[in-house]
């Protein structure tokens, strides 16, 4: 594992160690006021051995944000995405070469400052730890679009990768799965009306030969991979649209046959089929259709991480 | 300290031991998905050397309304009240008598288990530290009442006493900081048209010889001192309103003379005058007037912490 602590208002000396335990007081800012932020990305071998990340800097640029919002300093590049690619170089191995394998990084960062004081913590530690990650497959994903419970606020924190956001989506969550659902498609606080995001996955919906999904705004995770099903979609001659959907819109577009497909996007299993969603009273289960947008842009995603295929937008770095 | 375990779906054990550093994986999921509540209390120490808690009960049921809404074990009674008297009783000579002094009681529970999938953890740790405080005084304190940024969303865990939501609130408070300003009067996100709360305290406005404050909804944290604030006006013969309060008729009081007092009410201190405001390019300082309802209000509740009145409403709880 790497860590790196921040004191007297500058990052020290980064350290690599083998990964283990560490001390911390009960009154550990972390645990009293929240300061926590992470990301999620993963390290992908093809049949050579050579080792990739996939678009690294884009989760060190998000990070700072999601720093910034939290009143947390910004980690340099050299920490971050230097720190990366020492850290999979060193443990290279652990990378194993298939279909669907790779590596987990998960960096993160802590506020470390003892005291019980609701202020911003004066000290922080940034580690990035690591784990295995298998071809990701948990069965039959159906849906809730939510009504009552939401994920973030106007003005808040949803766009951030805060710890607290994933916490506060464990409850409404437990209940949809009680009803027989293993995610739930949030909507905008104010009205329910608008889709935003699932808990750990943007959304994409198909309508017709369209493309749509939420355009990203202060309570939108900006997903790595939403941004580049975009772009593969685009490549593809499929039309985007990033703009607000309305609940009702896809409910009638259910209801008149025009909708196609419902899939989440995210680093974990680049691209998930929704197969079904409830809404208030409305259940629909998503026709199977032949040659669908999830299947060929995950290909096509999947074929670059994994360097089978010209990266012409610049995506993977070798490490 | 007090420490007690929550593994295989019970509670282990409560320990007693002296404060101490805990030992914690990288991958504890406290530090990735943010699942961590707290609560904030005194003890007091009247003139004979006796020491009681205030409304604790409140504190622990409040807990708990966080505990489901953060999908985290509820803590029984015995853990969390008796476990905090017999904490308080083994250190009462840490709690001083005197103006404004108390021992400060920071009981807190946070996700324990390890592993960095995006789910509620199994596996808890639930903890009291405890701390001497002081009369708290900060200086003058002027706010702006927010227009942009917010703290909390409807249907979301601004009514949790969670760390996430004071990570969110560091960030702006910086700003306003900035501005000369020491804490954010927070409006609702969705309209930024109605009062909500301040960082760590609920707010209360006196328009006229009226009281008003904003109704407990899922968005504010429904504060013991709110609470007993409310009885105490009422004992005074106050009139008092819980109702949405909008912004613009603060202004508009402020405006033709009916402003006449801002304080903000919490464990920390009891209350806290507001002598100023901004919210957008209106500023307003705070009348100085005689028999004010905040220095009043204070007086009765301290005098009731510190066992030096009648308690008609039974909340001292002697240790
Ligand atoms: C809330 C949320 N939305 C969306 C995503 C997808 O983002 P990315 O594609 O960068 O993994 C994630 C992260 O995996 C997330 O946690
Ligand atoms: C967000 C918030 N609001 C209000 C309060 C006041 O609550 P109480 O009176 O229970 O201390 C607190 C806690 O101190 C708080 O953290």
């Amino acid at each position: 594992m790497l860590e790196c602590n921040w004191r007297d208002g500058k990052w020290e000396t980064t350290h690599i160690k083998p990964y283990g335990p560490i001390q911390v007081e009960p009154s550990c800012k972390v645990f009293h006021y929240g300061q926590a932020i992470f990301e999620g990305m993963k390290a992908y071998k093809d049949e050579a051995g050579d080792v990739f990340l996939f678009r690294p800097e884009d989760n060190w640029k998000r990070f700072n944000e999601s720093a910034k919002r939290l009143a947390m300093p910004e980690v340099p590049y050299e920490v971050f995405v230097e720190g990366l690619k020492t850290l999979v170089n060193l443990d290279k191995e652990w990378v194993k070469y298939g279909e669907g394998l790779s590596l987990y990084l998960r960096p993160f960062m802590i506020a470390s400052e003892n005291g019980v004081a609701a202020a911003p913590s004066t000290e922080y530690k940034f580690m990035i730890v690591m784990s295995p990650a298998f071809a990701y497959y948990r069965g039959e994903v159906r849906v809730i679009i939510a009504n009552q419970f939401s994920r973030a606020a106007d003005g808040g924190v949803g766009y951030a990768k805060a710890a607290g956001n994933y916490a506060a989506s464990f409850y409404p969550n437990n209940l949809a799965m009680e009803e027989g659902y293993q995610q739930i498609i949030w909507t905008d606080a104010a009205s329910h009306e608008y889709i935003e995001e699932a808990g750990t996955m943007n959304i994409f919906v198909r309508i017709g030969d369209k493309l749509l999904t939420a355009p990203s705004n202060d309570r939108i995770l900006n997903g790595v991979t939403r941004r580049s099903v975009i772009q593969m979609a685009k490549d593809h001659g499929i039309e985007v649209e990033e703009r607000r959907i309305r609940v009702s819109e896809i409910k009638e577009a259910a209801q008149n046959g025009e909708l196609k497909e419902i899939f989440g996007s995210g680093t974990a299993a680049v691209i998930v089929p929704i197969k079904g969603f409830k809404h208030e009273d409305f259940k629909y289960e998503l026709p199977v259709i032949e040659n669908d947008y999830a299947t060929n842009i995950k290909a096509a995603l999947m074929d670059i991480q994994y360097n089978r295929t010209e990266d012409k937008h610049g995506w993977r770095v070798k490490i």
